[in-house]
């Protein structure tokens, strides 16, 4: 019964990636909502806010926990968010008193987040290495060769393949240090408590803080962000940056690939239920089709920046609707690019 | 592994509907599909383009055919649509010469999704129905209730609540107009075969054509409308309307029920995981979510009206990422409109 | 000074259109509000609201008063509309008190606004009737000649001229259509008084409307719609519709355009700074760019439709943002086709 | 005859910048145009490529040239780009063999952008760093005053002053992070040559570009960036993020100043044309629609990434009819974010 492309049984099959999904799966959404509330437990135990031998219990119980997704289903129905659910659950394995306590819905789902866009930014910054390797490739074999180069999709002068490729892999290199400059803005515990200012936490915040952000491999704050939402908007810019190159790089090969053009010969290629010699070049059309889905996406995720007071429940499940899909897209054009630019037989004329 | 909102373990208990997820699951889908080579069998045989026994007995087959959805996944990947893997299934368990034949992956395709659509605007039809009788019933009980009329956020002059409810309700009636308007438009067979001119029918098009709208309620076209995506594009907007109305809804709820204003009291309302005492107005922002969602959306379907040539097949997987969750989050609107406003204890000032 | 392509002196030689900026000229947006403030005083005066000889001075007045648009620029500054400034002129030269007593900003603004979506309707109208003509033209021209289908940018099957310049043609009429159905559901008046409930007018309120709406050329409404933006989104819709069909003929002309492929040729076409013998086609393009315009803006005019309580200032204002250049865009795409077709000296291959 | 707000004769009141305005001015675009001429045929000269003292005698000539915009119009409507028709006058006072050649309308137009892009960033972070101290000044004044900290729009804690408005500057300062490391990014020229491979400059072309780069305080680059927008895209996301940031602002000021709420009082305010006694806080709400709008025009600007082959003119002006308004949308909005922040005489309860 899913709708989504990314999790549709056939339409998967031409827009899923496994790897970008096993991130964003609700399981390991799951477990790094768990992971900070062991951290939190154990951080709020160091401090003496919670009773030390409890709070090691609770995290060890929070740990060990096996809960099913779908148990946060109702609540999350009734709460708009499933921490209620989920501590009411922990409550029932762990310590209740050394669990969540002084904490909130943002600061679990949020540190989860960013915990999320770690991950992915992780597995991006690979495939952004392995495409610029493999243009590299491209460079090397087919470099030399003649191509014409086309201005206003008319003829215009003869160029070098390489010309073109270079218009394909230099942004990588960019986009590379985009992700690398965003990682310390993205990748940063949230932690503010019912109304965002700590309060709960009295002059321990700092320590806890400091705590619970080396247990989880970000990067401590000064001040909760949650109504702060321009990281998150940065990440969404950065992925429908990387996937604009990619559309390029489709709709360039979908465009050397027509009968009459002919710059470029693939392996592979799509079949027709009416035409059985054809050979489309359906993963170029699919990056094309990937970049314009996330230039459409990023104005969602650029209207939830407008995220009132010290929640706005609208502009924050506004991201919940959009981000995840956004990588997921982002995640498949990078690995259809790969793909589709190891299948090119030739490029231009030798 | 799901990161769709709509389908996904938590958050879908807050997002989802059953009943649209129904008209839009896979499974339906294909059953759709299915009706179509069916009804393209058996019209082919009348016609004598294929033998009519033959063609009586695929149509048979084809309707009993139970395929799992997840079958067409590795087809769908090679060849972008799932159509080509369909009918080789198919033509192992009915007669292959009177499979499918003269028809290609846009027919198969884009007739189910003028079914899909006919069941949806069925449904919303019956909500925006419900919805209005909610809001008429909000009018009888608070109507003559006092309100402060309010303009740039700021008290103007006193008004009635009936005066802020028809506001919500007077566009639902035209919501009603619009859809029922639009049905000839989008409730069509696609029928065009290989490049979309019908040429593999010859004389026999027109019987055909009306053959197999018969068959599947849909209306007859005189020519395939496959490049022609106007009538999708106005579906969207169709459907971002309703939940732009919706979010007005949803948004005045919200504005009305802050402490401080207390212009209205709702039952339930959800919890908060670090103040219990709290109710918040989960359903209002849920509306103003999906309507901005809806918003952002509509770009992209309406970048996909560029539909270059015969079939572009980027433009048209742009409408498969986009306008199922469309319909899901007007769908969900819809149901989460009729449950808020049941839940209005007290408007205005009596 | 101007940024906007649409009034740029030199990107205006591409982008604007002139019979669709005189609609939309500042001075005319100021007649039509004056010729509401005429009509609203003569309505009162007739009704007996106000004293009827001081009425008819009023009216006349204010229909040969020669007002600067800059003079209300000021006003609009302070007070986010130009209304109270305007008023505030015109209570020094017409009976202070047979002037707007009872009426507010978005009455002025959005009656006028009412105007102008007529004239546009009209000239839209008559456009797409133009262009209808001139496709049908192409049809009896070249119709018969051969022509390759493409579908995924790839050659499918041979098909006729005819075939591709129906899917051009054939959506204008239903975009006809959709502009006469939503006439009566944008061209109506706008009356509410301070708090849209046209308290001010007593009983003699629907006498008052149906006179005002007369003598402006609009349909009276039951209730001021201010806060019922749907009539606004859905015209933004319909442009929208319409820029994407011509930009599909814009996609489609570009792409026949090029070497090698060949199935089309120009008279005209633009010049290179760099290559004196290329000839661009400049209008094709132009057609893609304003459809993807319009798909952009149209996002942008359905987050305006969470108009929020009795006035929303921040929704109202950015359908001021957009509008104006969607009519426009869509103006000048409609020229730019029909300058484009009437340029084709051949297609396909006779 | 303006459509758009930002030269509208009243609107323009509430939406312009006269800074802003003046940078993107299309006088202020022809002197970059016209400066890139110049730096051109000198350093063609320097080179060898042109007569030295022909070069020097061009350049002179160009700087001192007084050329009306509107004279560029006509070639513009014809070839789609002012360049052509630019080069052509320059070839009339000045030595035609010393103009623009081996230059192309890209060079000479995203040089030029390039600029505007500099000037731009110079303007906003000194806006920037103008509205970190104005809100350090109100963190001062009002800090420890006491607020009802909020979320989902309900009361939920109490907080400071200080907290919210530490929400709101944090962010700012992240943005002026982001402006600097893009800077190298969008401020360097952009020289290709009619097929963007810089062929026509031969073994020169590193020290032409060098030296070009050095005259107009662009950076040099390695090769053309005319089909590689990412930078151009990243700028537009980065002009977005600032104004969502000040969307908040204007978001959380408009509900602050309500009625019932009144957490804040603002000197001025907007008048009504129905009740005088009203203080609308204008600028508050137009923060929110300036927001709303850059949100929408983001996604255009990610679309036009898609620049197929060595030139869209496509993508390439679809540019043109955003991004300046994007910069202008921003300009006004930092301006009057200023503005707004300077008119709070109090903020919660002291």
């Amino acid at each position: 019964m899913n709708t989504s492309v990314f999790d549709h049984p056939w339409l998967g099959g031409l827009f899923s990636d496994a790897e970008t999904a096993a991130i964003w799966a609700p399981e390991r959404q799951l477990s790094h909502m768990l992971a900070f509330e062991a951290a939190w437990s154990r951080a709020l135990g160091a401090c003496g806010l919670f009773d030390a031998t409890l709070a090691e219990n609770a995290a060890r119980a929070i740990e060990q926990a096996t809960i099913s997704p779908e148990a946060l289903g109702t609540g999350t129905r009734a709460d708009g968010v499933p921490v209620p659910a989920l501590v009411e659950i922990l409550k029932t394995i762990a310590p209740a008193e050394a669990v969540h306590k002084g904490a909130t819905s943002q600061d679990v789902i949020d540190t989860a987040l960013a915990m999320t866009l770690g991950e992915t930014t992780g597995l991006f910054l690979a495939r952004l290495d392995q495409l610029i390797a493999t243009l590299t490739v491209l460079e090397r074999r087919f470099g030399d060769n003649e191509l014409t180069g086309r201005t206003r999709m008319q003829a215009a002068m003869p160029i070098t393949v390489r010309d073109r490729v270079l218009s394909w892999r230099l942004p990588l290199d960019d986009h590379v240090a985009r992700l690398q400059a965003l990682r310390p803005r993205v990748e940063k515990v949230q932690i503010g408590g019912a109304a965002g200012d700590r309060s709960a936490l009295g002059d321990k915040a700092d320590a806890i803080v400091a705590d619970v952000a080396r247990a989880l491999g970000l990067r401590p704050t000064e001040k909760a962000w949650h109504a702060m939402r321009d990281g998150i908007g940065e990440y969404a810019s950065a992925l429908s940056l990387i996937s604009g190159t990619l559309g390029k790089i489709g709709q360039d090969i979908a465009l050397m690939a027509q009968q009459g053009i002919d710059e470029i010969a693939l392996s592979g290629g799509g079949g027709s239920s009416a035409m059985p010699h054809k050979s489309n070049p359906v993963l170029a059309e699919l990056l094309v089709t990937l970049s314009r889905f996330n230039a459409a996406q990023l104005s969602g995720m650029h209207q939830a920046l407008i995220h009132e007071q010290e929640r706005s429940g609208a502009a924050w499940s506004l991201e919940w609707m959009i981000l995840p899909q956004m990588a997921m897209a982002t995640g498949r054009g990078l690995g259809a690019a790969i793909d589709l630019c190891g299948k090119v037989e030739r490029m231009g004329t030798g």
